[in-house]
């Protein structure tokens, strides 16, 4: 790990409420204990014997998450908010019910609102009236997918959100959303803080591609891979049941290619898994086309997994970005259907194609159980933070353990997947594809 | 009904062989029967009281399917073949399957070939292996989507296929598939009379668009729905999470839009259900583009589902056909898509569209629970209908009964959605879209 | 068909109301139908050619279901009540989904109130308040199992009953239930004319067993055998990876084994299909101890799949009946797995048998998109033949056309599978079960 | 931790042979890597800033599981043997699959031979055949529940077990079990030890109740908490929709109470999470019966999940074993059921009680999808452990890694349910049932 990372946590102050969380603090009770202060864990678990180990510094510990028996903020003062920013993801709705639920029946909260339609609800401008949120409005949410207080790309003037923050005397602010999100919130509380206004800005990680760094699994995406799944299990069908069919699927996976590579294991029907992190030709002798040639006349048929960020560099992007600020990608599936057409018609290879997109199926399922299970947790454990006057960060997994991440960190950089680790090397030996598709 | 119809079954010749299925004759014994050679249905059930009735001439009558007591061929001569052609649809497996069941257990029929990637595996030309069908080969084939035995469009050579039939002494064959097929089904029938060989030829009606006439439901029907339905969740939950959401979903229906419309009737987030029966125009007072902007600034999203062939009149066609004599449609999604975007450009109203096109998905589904019984009961009655020397016929429901149709009169005309019945009224209703969307 | 079966139609008095559904009387203009008076369908389709046929009387006509143009309500004065009773379904929801919508949207009737709990609900000793319904209510309730009504069990007081409609001036009631139900409903009626009160009683019939006679499919039927379909697949892995394995399933079936049947159908893997029709002895050369031994020593493993009504003559029945008036049955299920067991302790065969009972789960799951597009249909037309002032009858299906039916006939007896018909006839195609089971 | 857990893994011997397995050792060259022997990681991943550290011994760490450079066995040399044992888990065609597919195609290896039936197939007096595993079987089996080798309960005569594996020159074992089967294993490998035979033998831990300690998640464990989901759904709904309605599940969990504390997490519908680890009463100020009383006259239904383990002590328990070892336990399911009618009958208050077991229904379950990929690394990296001369070693999942652990620590106690751990506090939160209900 880069010497400059350091795991501290902002808080907006001490905590000096007594927490109407009732817990105890004694080991061997048989009751649930709350979480101390000093409670952290390791990042990095790699050993070897007889290493000699320094003390460890608070910055390179990550906190716990979990409920603490002093928190900031006296529960009465408290109106919290919730938005959801960005593309659509399993579980959403999950979240926003674990918040409300640990808010209302924990802390006693019951004053919370729902921004709707992303940042922009904060902007008088769109003039969206907000959502009340309480238990009965969020009673069975969780069984259907998307968020039920709507979404939308963009970050928006931050004074302005600044402003309705501060008339609506909102002091915790929940925002869920990727990493243009985060940055969003970050710079939000950025304002609030120059203002002196004191705001818990804490962020939940929705990423369906996987992608933000140190945040082990992000939530909806084993939710992702099932319904992945289903998609390859008709492009094999497909590909299986005509002459010399080709069986073509894209996913989502702009930067990282989690989604294919996992889809990939969890089914042995893919036999090339192409992905933002993996580099590969189409054209000359270890290109994609005379590998997928050489298996379709051996084995009549083929299935074809593509992330959506692969093989950008085969195709002219134009640059340009959307407005959460990702860049546009060109259209990986469009243009695999199309080159790969044009090369059988020139060989004079009769081919059968069928090209499935299952991405909105995929991003608008409802959360599968264990999913649920991750929400719940992520959006119980986003409460006690903020009450705990954390603040500018994220609750994330690491090691297995919920800890507190500091959103600063978390958008310093992108996780990929490791051409050189475990999943790849699983993905490879379960394709069966070449380890290198450059000439 | 018109007079020309003409119900009556041809047949290869007089039943002179005792079963080996062994049932009773007796009703009232308490064991299942045979169906004797005079249990007829009628077709038109529709009655006035008073209405006065003449005798009924056999050719309006429908023959029953099942099992006779007497049979045209002897089971130890018999060498049977299957084949399947055109697209995928739910339940080729579980056709194939309860055909191979019942030659083998019922009639005692061992030599059961499988005909390859459609009537092509025919044809010496592809030199492509048959399949030896038996009971362990297709034990847990329904269990997966697509066809064990492939498919392709196209029919080919007659005179060729009609020779490979005699070389290898087959006297049943069952062919799968649609329009095209069983006009392929016909013409083989026909080239070998000429040549007196004595072949069954049965057909078990394939269209996933329910469209052959005289056929009350076609096998994969309902599984294609139960799926289409799911597309439609996805489509509302993306409409609906986002500032002015259109959900856009396309599915199977070239010339009849019983999918479409059976699926809007199955929720009831459909708001615009285009169909090819039903004329409608984009522009003017009483055109789409005018009832979506209006049900977009009420409502905030909308979700259209259109079936492949809706709208035809409003791009222009090709007028080329595929290799299975089917005209190449123009691609009414990608149409809606830019031309909605477009007009609401224009207006400078800011939509979100999300496009999905789950056909693929529908085709290679296996069939659900209930498709799965009507398809083992179409194979089951196809092999009785063959044993018994019904020829150029296929099975058919009518009435909720299954019953031999000649070939000749299913692909006479086509099936379609009758704009002012029950169904479509219906729709109407559930949708709320306008009667009349025609300037 | 008997002599004394009766069609005729029972009407509150003539149409006199334009009904304020816009249809149209003319074929051809491309706009939907009402239903005229006089449109009727056969009810027995047989025929044999030359068959000379008389007038029919309209009592041996079935009168088509579906919108009139005049009606017998005026929509501004109607109230109307829907309530549910007896065990759950899946489709329910659906039904009363539909009834909502097609009062309001097509009629503009916006009192409809449910009652809660059954009959019960009408008791004012119970005091269980009423539940207002329009769409937003039911927006979503389809994808739920179960009744939003909630339901229980029995008929209760039928003055009291008909004193609360009176009461709450309710002139349209809509009961969803079974035999018991269906003759509550009957008594409610006459109750009613003896009061000369004019209140439209519809049944909308309900029962999972499919044994309401003269309804050719119940709804959630489909559902509930796609439900028992997995359960069978659950007991026959079970069966096949232990020694001996036995797997034994009972799904509901208390007189009519249609679920088991069907359920056969659908999957290879039932060995033995016991239904109440068909009986069978355990002990003897014929019975199912030495036909389940032989299997299980051929084949290693064996599926069972009973009924909850079959072999109810091997027990000692108590005769008692429950609050609907159902008579108590002995549990099968349990019976079976103790006599099995014990028979093979006393034959010192190792056998391990797996009993699964899924009746909760197939009951309460909500219904799938087919039985969805049929619960909305029936519930639309129940409207349709409330407001035309139809009265004590039920909206059932026959030869696939929705008709009125007199509740008096529907209950006049039991519809049963035909030990001698097709159904039967297939299922012991697919078990392979002996024909006989009786020493 | 306490003092006497050593992690030191055994070997047969040095690793001498240049493993077929292509893999890079460089870093940087985005080839896969080759595990190193020194890789390790640490267990206790808790830490405080300032915590002095001192030097790591080997004992307490966990060796990294995954391909080495060089192996223990030449691969011509390898006969393989798979076996799987006691009760069903979703996944464990998975891990046969996996296994296959490694030792096949990674290392060459073609002599792979199941043992059927669990261990009694390797004892002559059952006399089963052996089945011959290659790519072609194992192909979809992973599509299927159960195990395609069959399992039974038992151990069996262990120096006649090791005599089988010596005739059949088995060098590698692989057994799929519980802590019964893991015990067994350790004996047979010691056996074998005795005598000098070098056999590497793996265990792939199978417990569907997660009760294996240092395994931070059994496989199959996923995919049976989605589907108690579904059994909690149905409880739900049967609850729900009755008069003072009480559904209640049953779930595995006969030590250890994770199936049933997770379901209670995916789904907010559990009002009382009874597991082992939970001391309860039924009687009294603070028992079952008050509290369910309370919450059936508040809302009129409950649902209540018991695991198979819970309120032992509230029954007698024979003391009797199975043939596992594992102790027969009392039915709670039932004794609940019978015990809380008998308590309203008591008070005379009306209650509809509905019992829904799962079990079977969970555990012949297919795998879902995160489980399919936790199954193909468990199976991949088994066969480079045994590959690498590891033996009594079990893979297991510690803090998000996969790693090599000794069976003799994995038997030596069980993991349960911490009471005052997050998931149990979770759990409390969710269902509202009181902390303690002990009198």
């Amino acid at each position: 790990m880069e010497n400059e990372t350091n795991f501290t946590v902002p808080v907006l102050g001490p905590c000096k409420v007594q927490s109407p969380v009732k817990m105890s603090k004694i080991h061997g009770d048989k009751l649930a204990n709350y979480v101390a202060d000093d409670e952290f864990i390791l990042f990095d678990l790699n050993a070897r014997p007889k290493d000699p180990r320094r003390e460890y510094n608070k910055e390179e510990l990550l906190e716990k998450a979990g409920p603490r028996e002093m928190v900031y903020f006296n529960p009465s003062h408290v109106h919290a908010a919730i938005v959801t920013c960005g593309g659509l993801c399993p579980g959403l709705n999950d979240v926003i019910r674990a918040i409300v639920h640990c808010l209302w029946y924990r802390y006693g909260i019951k004053r919370i609102t729902g921004i709707r339609y992303g940042y922009r609800g904060f902007l008088s401008e769109y003039n969206i009236p907000t959502m009340e949120l309480n238990p009965e409005i969020v009673k069975s949410i969780h069984n259907q997918g998307g968020t039920i207080l709507g979404s939308s790309r963009g970050g928006g003037d931050v004074p302005a959100i600044a402003d309705a923050i501060e008339r609506m005397n909102i002091n915790i602010l929940f925002t869920i959303g990727g990493d243009g999100t985060l940055n969003g919130a970050l710079a939000i509380a950025r304002e609030l803080e120059t203002r002196n206004t004191k705001v818990a800005v804490i962020g939940i990680p929705k990423t369906i591609d996987n992608d933000i760094s140190f945040v082990e699994r992000s939530f909806g995406f084993e939710t992702a891979v099932t319904k992945a799944v289903e998609a390859i299990h008709s492009a094999h069908v497909e590909a299986n049941d005509s002459v010399h069919g080709i069986g073509l699927v894209k996913v989502m996976g702009r930067d990282a290619g989690f989604i294919a590579a996992s889809t990939s294991l969890a089914t042995s029907d893919v036999n090339f898994c192409l992905i933002p992190e993996f580099q590969f030709d189409l054209e000359g002798p270890n290109g994609l086309f005379v590998h997928l040639e050489k298996r379709l006349l051996a084995r009549n048929h083929a299935v074809i997994l593509a992330a959506e960020g692969a093989g950008q560099d085969l195709m002219n992007p134009t640059g340009q970005a959307d407005e959460s600020g990702n860049k546009k990608l060109g259209d990986i599936g469009a243009y695999l259907k199309t080159e790969i057409s044009q090369y059988f018609k020139k060989r004079n290879i009769e081919v059968n194609m069928k090209y499935i997109d299952p991405s909105y199926m995929i991003r608008s399922a409802p959360a599968f159980p264990t999913d649920s299970i991750y929400c719940a947790r992520l959006g119980t454990n986003a409460v006690h933070a903020a009450m705990a006057g954390r603040t500018k960060v994220l609750i994330s997994l690491v090691n297995n353990v919920l800890v507190h991440l500091p959103i600063e960190i978390a958008v310093s950089r992108k996780n990929s997947v490791d051409i050189e680790g475990s999943l790849w090397r699983d993905v490879l030996e379960t394709t069966g594809q070449p380890v290198v598709m450059k000439n």
